[in-house]
């Protein structure tokens, strides 16, 4: 670090501290970063992780003495202008290099900072106009990219799961990690998904047409759910809003899909939101944080009494009860044939009428939400 | 057939001369249908099965009195009650087997008219809501049923190509199909995606969020459109409309996309379209399929001037020229890694501010439709 | 009645009793109806006029003998093809004068059952093309088929409550009751104010890009909230699904609107909703009636509390209180002018900055919610 | 203006100098500005209004020695930080009474420049919250706020025209200048009608869930489509995108309905526009502006081509040429009652089925622009 940087340093150590302070204050475990919070572009690769290193040791070191610890850590692929047709999809190459040298560093310091995940999230991923893009040569270079950040963890020796986190659009017309089963299949597509999982915004699942909690439920589904950037937005506004959530409802969904699996075996809950610009006062940002944490425990309450009561879950498994036996189990064991069950259909003859019975899954849900209420 | 079908027969024979006529007249090369279109479902599958033989013979005979050609066929596992639940995603097994008899049999006569494709559209495979649905279970059932569909293709001897047809909703709140980007990973997901290309619907395409032309680009450029089925929506209606397609902007980019891939290898332009309900005047359904055949038409000699022209594509090729050379080829190779593009990131230096020229892009498409429209 | 329609006649009343034994069973004290529920059009006018004369006379009876009473009655301008390009906004006046027949007697029938309302829903009041059609005419004719209703009514005697209820689009592309605002404003701009108010339906408020009590504020604020038809829709699917509302935070933020306003003057909650296709069962009409009764009772018994302790309204009070002195009382009489503002302003200097709040509000509600559920 | 500001009394002209550099280069004949584009507000009303007025007298030197005249003006009351809970509806009246004051001023500015019009866009008149708004405080505030513009216009002594934009939502969640219809039914509402007509947006339009020229035939339709903004947007992006229109079939659509009212009285066409984040040449801006005046000139010709030809225009007066007669008549001169209308209907029976033809005028519209493509 040049020493016209000294004033520079000062003003990202204060930053550091004051994020810091603000962890401590609000009693939480973990924190998350992107390299251009911590520390700013400089005009040279050598200077920019010149920088960052120093500043990261002091971020280490603020970890010792708070004992809050670092979830994940990421790079900014999105704010330089250089990446506005794209970072590991642009179509020149150098911009492509520049953006794996700033991710090898990334990784490198999530790594050196105990980083439990590394997060990958392609907001200039993706296309503004169709007439001038070459879909399969973009996303071919995006997965060539990834194949390297595999490589370079693994020579870094690091033990932090990878995320994707799927977004549909905003900043561009189109993102390439459209949502959860998107994402899940271009990593199958492309050989990939033995070293990813996904971190899922809900926020970015409604933007992508999605209820609320579909793409958490579709990446554990797959068990490629690794983290979760618990936000909200608003489901008739067409951007990203990040709200804090503070519909009880929707954060027991998210928390009932989470004890199913077992709670999180990395990553956690990252409040990717800001308060709005109308919310001026300095205390608004801790009634948010406060109030959504809050939300979020009472969501988890509502989701441990539905498991123990045990009304729902019974209620769905009852519905694919049918799989568990002779021909059905033949079909789940890829043993069966178009023949064998077009005899099954000619023997049975025409199945009787089952109820989908939403309308009950939707009351007795409602009756979980009191009865777990009244509880606590 | 048993005698007191006899009138049934009658019935379901001059629906089909009425088509036929009606393809004759249009001066069509080829037809599609579902089964249900030709035979209404009977008591038993015997009969049902009896039924659609007869009648798909009649369809043989009409095909050759007419020379009018089976583009594909497929089964409608979508208007039965029993299939409120899912077809191939029921948690009913002996729904599930249901289908799957329905399958084989449309299948079969799909081969005996010589049909160049098979379609499957999962309209009810989806959910009407998360709380009583096993999103796993439905996704690896729904693998096996395409699974045993190859098996009996291969039996049949058929060597009619498979496509599946995306949609992200309607009937169902979602449809596990749901675009292009989401059928193809799920095809690599479980192992299927040689045996299958895509049928798309621009009106599906765009009530998933994407432009009107994505889904056939993002489907080529992996090699994988099969059909499409040619018509249109309302971008701002949030159903699916089916109207017949008039502008000739849309139909230019779909030409475009075809006449870059060489043309349709299997399948064809099918219009699945209605007219408007107000539109009650019999020469309405002619107006709508001349009016969109001459919009497509115009569309294929707009798109052939655009590609003989070469404006466009070379404003494309320059702007991922960078990519034909050195590192940039160690990347496309796979021979690359973050450290090495480290050491070209920091010889070169920050890249030159490169424009994507969406506007001038969009200008010289303008310009190539008023140069083909005064040559034509 | 002809002696051929006794048959249809037996039909019609059997349905009827079924009707009124499904409100009995159901403990509900209002129904609502539209003429071709419970009478099919004949072929003249008189014959249909007469078969709907005899069976709101049966109505009538059944009303006596359950005390079961008409919330509302309103006449069906949209199933029948003739609608099909609009009726009140036909480019053909003899559909407008079917029209006019046709809701001069239902007008006259809800009359006699003593309907404390008369409902003007214009699902064919609008366009599917902009090509076609001439806003402006459309409009005028509109709005002189409510004047003419408004002295019919006179005519008759009757003191029920006109209502418009707002709807976007479905079936047209676009109709022209879209939302609250757009009915209040099309009121006054042809003088009608004072002769109508809303029945508003969520479903439609959402599908019209707004949250789902908006419409109900909006009406309220007018004091134009004349009834409403409380079901729900999904602010994620593009179109009209009549769910039954089983979120109680949604029924509370409409319960808190009617208390406010001081409960229903005329009109009252109608489930304008259907049981999804996938529930099949017949427990499952009483399942979803009762859930969504059971929600919004909740929701008043929520509002009830919120307005009883008092802590959101006095929020709400506190953000506008500035208004109720000096200059500010000026400004709401229409007293003051720019001048004078700019002499305040320049007095008083740069207001200081105050918090919208949002989050606060957010946590309070929860907290209202939570507490209302332990009292209760 | 104290002597520390000369040096940002320097840059603002430069800035002006730049402006009308661009103006005379493009050769456009109209600009438009709001206040704070060409001042920065100061520490007090008296300072800022100052450093406007010399800086305006400089336009005005600008505008003779060019040639270049000013469309419209308007005040910037959405950046600063005091207006994000409203201007003119917002809760604090100090605020108000700042937006008054600013307005106050750029109203006199505009006068003395000789405008044409004068526009609002309500960008922060609108909610972030339901919970803590008041609507109807909000929206007499802001029909105060009208009304008290139109005496300081009499004061003034100004000519100008007043416009109001719609525009949905963003940046406020929702804003009650909604769409045309909202707006002209809420001037009707307060008795405001005479006094504006409407600056609209297309790309407002289209986030209204309204096609794209929709609000201009609204408008129109009501005699109060007083200028345009004309951009484009994305249907199937939730925001502004504010993108220059390449589209000659919508720019057709654009004038057609300018054709048919006469062209514009007061206004013209506004380029609201800016070029894609990715378009960074300087040459972009030329070809943005430069593409889409020929794109609008273009729909100019086909419109001029589409009123002469006659086509269209008796297509669409021969499906309205019923109501020039008769009993028809009568409803539209408010003369005839729903008793004479059921004599019609009784006397004249069921009308016969007409066809909207929707696609006969698509396919009309279509052959109308390549005629005058190649006419041309």
């Amino acid at each position: 670090v040049k020493s016209d940087n000294v004033e520079l340093l000062e003003a990202c150590k204060q930053r550091i501290d004051a994020a810091f302070e603000f962890f401590v204050k609000l009693g939480v475990e973990y924190y998350t970063f992107h390299d251009r919070d911590v520390a700013p572009e400089l005009e040279t690769i050598e200077e920019t992780n010149a920088l960052l290193d120093i500043l990261s040791d002091y971020m280490l070191q603020k970890q010792k003495e708070t004992g809050v610890k670092l979830l994940w850590g990421t790079a900014n692929l999105f704010s330089h202008p250089r990446y506005a047709n794209g970072a590991a999809t642009n179509p020149d190459p150098l911009v492509y290099a520049q953006a794996a040298a700033q991710v090898k560093q990334a990784m490198k310091v999530t790594h050196k900072l105990g980083g439990q995940g590394y997060v990958f999230w392609g907001g200039r991923e993706g296309y503004a106009s169709l007439l001038n893009t070459d879909l399969r040569k973009e996303l071919d270079h995006m997965a060539q990219f990834f194949k390297m950040a595999i490589q370079w963890k693994h020579k870094l020796g690091a033990s932090f799961q990878f995320y994707i986190e799927p977004k549909p659009r905003e900043p561009c017309k189109h993102q390439y990690d459209y949502d959860a089963q998107t994402v899940i299949g271009f990593l199958h597509t492309y050989g990939l998904a033995q070293d990813f999982k996904l971190n899922i915004e809900p926020n970015h699942t409604t933007l992508a047409g999605h209820q609320y909690d579909h793409d958490i439920q579709m990446a554990a589904a797959f068990d490629m759910l690794g983290s979760i950037d618990c936000n909200t937005g608003d489901e008739l506004l067409g951007w990203d809003t990040d709200q804090f959530l503070t519909d009880e409802r929707k954060a027991t969904q998210v928390m009932h899909t989470l004890l199913k699996m077992g709670g999180f075996k990395t990553g956690g809950l990252n409040f990717d939101c800001k308060v709005r610009r109308e919310s001026t006062d300095l205390e608004d940002l801790f009634i948010a944080h406060i109030g959504s944490m809050d939300t979020f425990a009472k969501g988890l309450l509502n989701a441990a009494h539905i498991l123990s009561s045990g009304r729902l879950p019974k209620m769905v498994e009852a519905r694919y009860a049918g799989w568990n036996q002779g021909f059905a189990q033949s079909v789940e064991l890829g043993k069966s044939s178009f023949e064998e069950l077009e005899k099954v259909a000619e023997k049975q003859g025409q199945p009787k009428q089952t109820s989908g019975k939403q309308e009950l899954f939707e009351m007795v849900f409602n009756e979980e939400l009191v009865a777990a209420t009244r509880k606590h």
